[in-house]
């Protein structure tokens, strides 16, 4: 017997036929004699449903009132599921944030999961009541609903697996577990039995849409077990786990890449102290996130070239802040490509094995993919490259590092 | 300055376009200097479809997830109604049932409110902030999401204004008050100033659907003030109120009727005790409503004949409870007729004067219409007639009572 979160996405959810397929899916775990809570989203398309109906009434409206009105789409998952499951003869009952609670903090829209009470819900599940809990929502300080952020229906899953300390905290999807790489670019890419937390927390920040980063960091914290599984079949999916349970390291788990990237170089900065700073400083006043950072070293000019990306989304507007402020950071040149793209290399194993860098620069090389900007971390290498170029680097390196099936 | 609950329909608050215009009468009311708390159902259409919804996934479901289900329509309106406000510079924050919390017993899907606590709303509003209130819904004895039943934000607003001891509970709907009789039928009806909370009472049981029965019930226990008014216009509407506040009561405050009528008769039933009990005991079994109930003295030959109505919904399960207990009855025959409407006069003018049912016989005697059964209480007098002669005996009795405008 083992006590077991299973967490449903709006796909999952998404008409009332799905509801019962997922209800089927809960009955068997049931029936295999698990503690069982599942965490719900709301049925797809409500939430953004729910999110135009604010931003057309007020663009500028009170986000304690979006979270009273978001939250709704998951408590109604839940009352229908919890029907489907009692439809089926399995004794279930639904949780809204508020009732349990979750607590968060006050950081409405975006709130943090700050703990959760299980005590009540752990003597229902222990006399086999199914807890149907909704996602992406919680209680404030002050008693108020809050909303995590997009996708926080993951997130409140791990948390509530670490909470109730779960075995396992199964995530149905639309894909049936994590992949060396995008299978739609690689026909060889193969699905990975188990994967290291850092992995797939690089893997997310670089593109992978698997999961959300912040679930994955939760269960890294928390030494939550998560499994990504497809809700369409029965297949066993992908662990992610702590790196001391998997017993056959690969050197690299994964390829992924990103193109969502736009490059803008100062060309000529003065360097000096502080200019990273001058730079940086008003991007992030204007909400503008920066990815790759390279500076260059000096050329005995007294100036350097501070390059960098953003997304895409965010390009125009970074731009403009940048030529607003040419005296001021007294660059001499702005050069900018809007057709980038990130291609990077994860995994655990370059930590202890030298020349997974080489490997990489080899392969592009010999296919004269030419490498604008380089940026590593202990366990990945990720590359800048002309967009055009992106599946053939994805497919080079994937075959490189020997993971096609 | 005054204290005051606004109600507003599912009709007044279908879009966002309505939302706004529902903020604006909300603002002219504040800027009149008065503190207010405004009571809203959820937007036309949205609770059928999650009843839809509900029905579709389990026709026997558990009604406490029914109440999950459903009472996010109204939490939707309150978010976006308080948004709406703040756009317009007024304050306002919403409240769910179980956050101010508005207790109800725990008859799910049919809860009826206990108490509300009022002191941190009372501190609010008396801080200029207007209180957003979902209708139709509370919170169980066990914490649980409870919904009142159809057209229970009217009792929720009556409810709310007792508790706060408002001044005035406006209830805006697509009527502009109470008339002495349906105008469609009835050109010359006209708009009443005031009705007692009794008059309205009959009327509402009567078949007008301007209020909610439970509504005006628990206005008169709390002796709460209620207006009937426009969403659309800003004409004064009718006024419900205590008998003692209305200066000149007129005889008659109204005509109504009701066409969801059908006729049975049990021909020859034994005139003996327990009788009564043995006919209506199985209706009552099978969920049946029976209204008017008229009995005959006995006509000698130890038998008499038994005359109800029910709707027209229950008519043919009616009968064939009846039909399937012809030997237990004893009854000769069962004579049906599922096409009559009921007419009454309502007034508390009746108390002291005679010869009110008599202008009524009268009246309809005139135009050759013929009463097929009585009924009468303390202040209304109601007939069964064949249903083609309805809007003629309603024109008619308006006139006999001089209600024509």
């Amino acid at each position: 017997m083992a006590r077991v979160v299973m967490k449903f996405g709006g796909t999952s959810v998404g008409d009332l036929d799905r509801i019962r397929n997922v209800a089927r899916r809960v009955k068997s775990e049931v029936d295999a004699g698990h503690e069982v809570a599942v965490v719900v989203s709301a049925m797809a398309g409500e939430t953004n449903k729910l999110v135009g109906f604010c931003r057309d009434l007020a663009p500028l409206h009170d986000v304690r009132e979006y979270d009273v009105v978001v939250a709704t789409g998951e408590q109604v998952t839940i009352g229908l599921l919890a029907m489907a499951l009692q439809d089926l003869g399995v004794r279930a009952r639904s949780w809204a944030g508020w009732q349990l609670p979750i607590h968060t903090d006050g950081a409405h829209s975006r709130a943090r999961i700050v703990g959760i009470e299980t005590a009540v819900l752990l003597q229902r599940m222990a006399g086999g009541e199914v807890a149907v809990v909704a996602g992406f929502q919680g209680m404030g300080p002050d008693g108020r609903v809050t909303t995590l952020g997009r996708g926080g229906s993951d997130t409140s899953a791990v948390a509530l697996a670490a909470a109730i300390k779960a075995d396992i905290c199964d995530i149905y999807t639309d894909v049936d577990g994590v992949y060396t790489t995008d299978p739609r670019i690689v026909a060889r890419a193969r699905k990975l039995e188990k994967i290291t937390y850092e992995e797939m927390l690089e893997s997310a920040s670089l593109g992978a849409k698997v999961l959300q980063v912040r679930s994955v960091e939760m269960a890294m914290k928390h030494g939550v077990r998560v499994q990504v599984r497809s809700s369409f079949s029965d297949a066993t999916g992908t662990i992610i786990c702590d790196e001391d349970e998997i017993v056959e390291k690969e050197l690299v788990s994964g390829i992924t890449y990103s193109r969502d990237e736009a490059k803008i170089t100062l060309v000529n900065v003065p360097d000096r102290p502080g200019v990273a700073a001058a730079i940086f400083g008003p991007l992030t006043e204007a909400n503008i996130n920066v990815d790759m950072i390279v500076q260059n070293i000096s050329r005995g000019i007294g100036a350097t070239d501070m390059t960098f990306t953003v997304s895409r989304d965010d390009f125009g507007r970074a731009v403009k802040v940048l030529e607003s402020r040419q005296k001021q950071l007294g660059y001499a040149e702005l050069v900018t490509d809007p057709d980038v793209a990130k291609v990077s290399v994860v995994g655990v194993g370059m930590r202890s094995h030298a020349g997974v860098a080489q490997t990489m620069f080899g392969a592009l090389a010999e296919k004269g993919i030419n490498i604008q900007v380089i940026s590593t971390s202990e366990i990945k290498v990720s590359v800048l490259i002309a967009e055009e170029y992106t599946e053939l680097a994805v497919r080079s390196l994937h075959t490189a590092y020997r993971l096609d099936a």
